[in-house]
């Protein structure tokens, strides 16, 4: 189901030619459509249809899902049409929830061109739009047939993208392999290495793990470590500060934040709470609140589409590789986290 | 996972204590929330919240999907609470698709009230809206936790609305079972016979075929009988005409003409075509069409979601009891058989 380079192309070929599509239509955004568009039309035969959205995480809403559901109609898509979503994690998650949604689901395949959607976004089958002021509140899930990963894309990535990925792929390391995560960290300082096996390591972290537990009864949850507080965190900021930031660069600062309380509540050692702040924040920057910014995001939490019973439900670690969940944490350990956070 | 009767609302109450559900909402129409509410207050043990939106194939739409959804977020309903639609088609519809796209999938249960929901719309798990002009066009498929069936309802249903569930009632006998037709008929002519059986008959046939064919790669097609045509007219009259036709109504008039067609086509004798025109013209009342309206239906077909590479396919009959689907229909033929049914 994933493949990766060259011999990725070949494969998608093959699946379209066998398929016989009534119709092929590419999802993209204006970015992908100028930097992307290019590489994916050297490398098919077919024909295809193009819809094209805004950029960015704003446009990833139910306007924008109702535009695509036109376009397909009026291009004429039907129950036999394909999908193809090239783009980051915006493109696979609301055109992933278009193709699951139009006419009752028809077939799509992702082809991620942003890091987060290769190693996170992609995987899963998790789809969906924003909703009112919360994330990810409206979607299905439901798996692509197939996902063309090519290390070309990267090439046009803007580097604060690359970090929002690389901040998924650091976490793949802290719940499931501390080799995995000292590589990071090496491969980041020395920025020298194999990024496609780093790559295909993230992949296969969190395949084993939505293979394992599909629909997020258990073990998926760890997946959400550094989650509960990122996604507050870049809710506040995009909604309130009006500025940006990518959910990488939140979800980073969200697992300072819940290695530090899983210092408190379980065994984690304080020198791994030290050593994760202190790699992280060289790639991420640190950003400040005020104690009327934290309580704000404390708030937030209680959006969160993981809350159970009313209860915010964390992520923590009991070490490196080995996540806790379903974890209360109330919000003094979360205020003393900010604080060791900002020290 | 179909519960009939008294005995149903026992299994509700067992299900609903063991899940333990953070929080219970139930979903109805004006016309329910009159009707059907008192009958589900005194059965139920439990404390739920409502949500209760506009009656009728209209409000079937995105905008009541978002109202639902975000009063959905407004009771804090978590991805551990439960939604019961309670309702016709429209409801079930509806509220299986918002229960299907909340937080990605959350549980649900059909509790129908009109015929219709009973045999047809509550089962094998097609949830959605329309969108544009044309019907169903978004949605999943996402079977509820169970389906309670209880005649009580029936008792305050308007006279058209059970003819309109009806109607597939007696699609249910043409494309499965001759000898369960002629009972219908009887059952029609004499108004007297047990209704509740003849429902089970339906829930049986249908929930047969669905769970041999669930993704309507072959066999579930079956079900559209009399729909090619029927949708087209219900759309046409509804959005043309601004005048009301129920579902069942427009499909009892396309199974007249699927009849003549599958004469025309395949091997179905004359004598059951007017045998099925005349058995249906005494339930549904013929409704005129000229020839203006007729090329303005036949160009509505383009829109069937059934339609595969710009084809519109037709389910026709061999005999009574056996479909033959994916079938191509000429124009003319179409023409022709309009032309007999007002003859």
């Amino acid at each position: 189901m994933y493949y990766y380079n060259a011999p990725a192309w070949k494969r998608l070929l093959l699946e379209i030619h066998k398929c016989n599509y009534s119709k092929i239509i590419v999802i993209t955004d204006v970015n992908t459509h100028e930097y992307c568009f290019p590489v994916l039309e050297k490398k098919v035969d077919f024909n295809y249809e193009t819809i094209t959205i805004s950029s960015g995480d704003a446009s990833k809403n139910i306007d924008t899902l109702q535009y695509i559901w036109q376009q397909l109609l009026s291009v004429g898509a039907d129950r036999k049409s394909l999908i193809i979503n090239l783009g980051g994690g915006v493109i696979s998650d609301i055109g992933g929830f278009a193709a699951s949604t139009y006419k009752r689901g028809i077939d799509f395949i992702h082809i991620p061109t942003s890091l987060l959607g290769m190693i996170d976004a992609s995987i899963g089958g998790k789809n969906g739009i924003n909703f009112m002021h919360a994330k990810n509140q409206i979607g299905v899930i439901n798996l692509p047939k197939m996902i063309i990963i090519d290390e070309t894309f990267l090439h046009t990535l803007p580097s604060n993208e690359f970090d929002s990925g690389f901040a998924e792929m650091l976490k793949h390391g802290l719940i499931a392999d501390e080799n995995y995560w000292l590589e990071l960290i090496d491969y980041k300082k020395s920025n020298d290495g194999n990024l496609l096996a780093l790559i295909q390591k993230s992949v296969a972290i969190k395949n084993a793990i939505i293979t394992e537990d599909p629909y997020e009864k258990g073990l998926r949850k760890a997946l959400n470590f550094g989650h509960t507080l990122g996604h507050a965190i870049e809710s506040f900021i995009t909604y309130s500060k009006k500025q940006p930031i990518s959910h990488g660069h939140a979800v980073a600062l969200g697992m300072i934040l819940a290695t530090y309380i899983s210092h408190k509540k379980l065994s984690l050692p304080k020198t791994i709470v030290n050593n994760t702040k202190k790699n992280i924040l060289e790639i991420f920057k640190a950003i400040p609140f005020n104690q009327q910014e934290i309580n704000e995001i404390i708030e937030l939490l209680k959006y969160d589409k993981k809350n159970e019973n009313g209860e915010v439900l964390f992520v923590l670690l009991n070490k490196i590789g080995e996540p806790v969940f379903n974890q209360r944490v109330s919000n003094t350990i979360i205020n003393e986290a900010f604080a060791y956070y900002l020290s």
